[in-house]
């Protein structure tokens, strides 16, 4: 077990995924990086359900399921790429984020909201019904970009 | 329904995360994009575990188990972030990724299934269990980054 361990330190030690902020509270810089990340990878997942949507790309149950699953799950994990002190650097968030972070939370949770009812909808849902809550996710993403996201 | 639908699509079009292979096969700078997104949010993850292992930052049960129920997500969402076609670019990934992608694949499903054994462990072992799940699940992260990523 020891061995195990230390291999798992040693590793820890080379691993160099953006995890300088095991160490000590997280850089901005950082934190900068995880939330473009964290909304990479779920643009990753949001896209092809907009082709779909958009018939732009065939209509598969199983992948859109899979792709509306991710994007709750990853919209839950934005929340925390906004830590205090994130706000200057490369960013395209703008500084009213921090000034009027309830609002901001109020729109994030909404985004969740739309999301988990896609993620639901896409499993049992006709299509009509999956291609309105899509909008209604999109329209809640939207909704936050145009207040606080710089073009 | 028809104008929530129509605000979605509008929304969509305006949604620049990444989203430019939803209208085709996705070009390989985006795939490399979006595999070291997905790194980047597992290495938020695995961070903080790291630092609480190593007793640099006071161990919490919870905030651990959620790292680590994060960990296993994002785990799984790797592979896809491998296509065919995405080994050339501004990547430390070797060649020998997709010259050898049985084996590549063998690793990260061993790691995949470490990371899993890490979620469970995490929400019902005790401390000195979970740390030797985690350092096999670092040991797993690098028994590949050994082989398949320039440093």
């Amino acid at each position: 077990m020891r061995k195990i361990f230390l291999a798992g330190t040693v590793a820890l030690s080379v691993l160099t995924m953006g995890g300088s902020q095991a160490y000590a509270q997280a850089k901005p810089e950082d934190v900068i990086k995880y939330r473009q990340a964290a909304y990479r990878v779920m643009g990753w997942n949001f896209a092809p359900m907009g082709a779909m949507v958009k018939g732009d790309k065939p209509y598969d149950k199983e992948a859109f399921a899979r792709n509306a699953a991710n994007v709750e799950f990853m919209s839950k994990q934005l929340i925390e790429g906004f830590a205090p002190g994130s706000d200057k650097g490369e960013t395209k968030a703008k500084p009213e984020i921090w000034s009027k972070m309830d609002d901001f939370k109020s729109r994030m949770t909404k985004m969740n909201d739309e999301a988990a009812k896609l993620a639901a909808v896409a499993k049992t849902g006709t299509f009509d019904e999956i291609k309105k809550q899509f909008g209604a996710t999109a329209g809640s993403c939207k909704a936050c970009h145009d207040e606080y996201r710089n073009k």
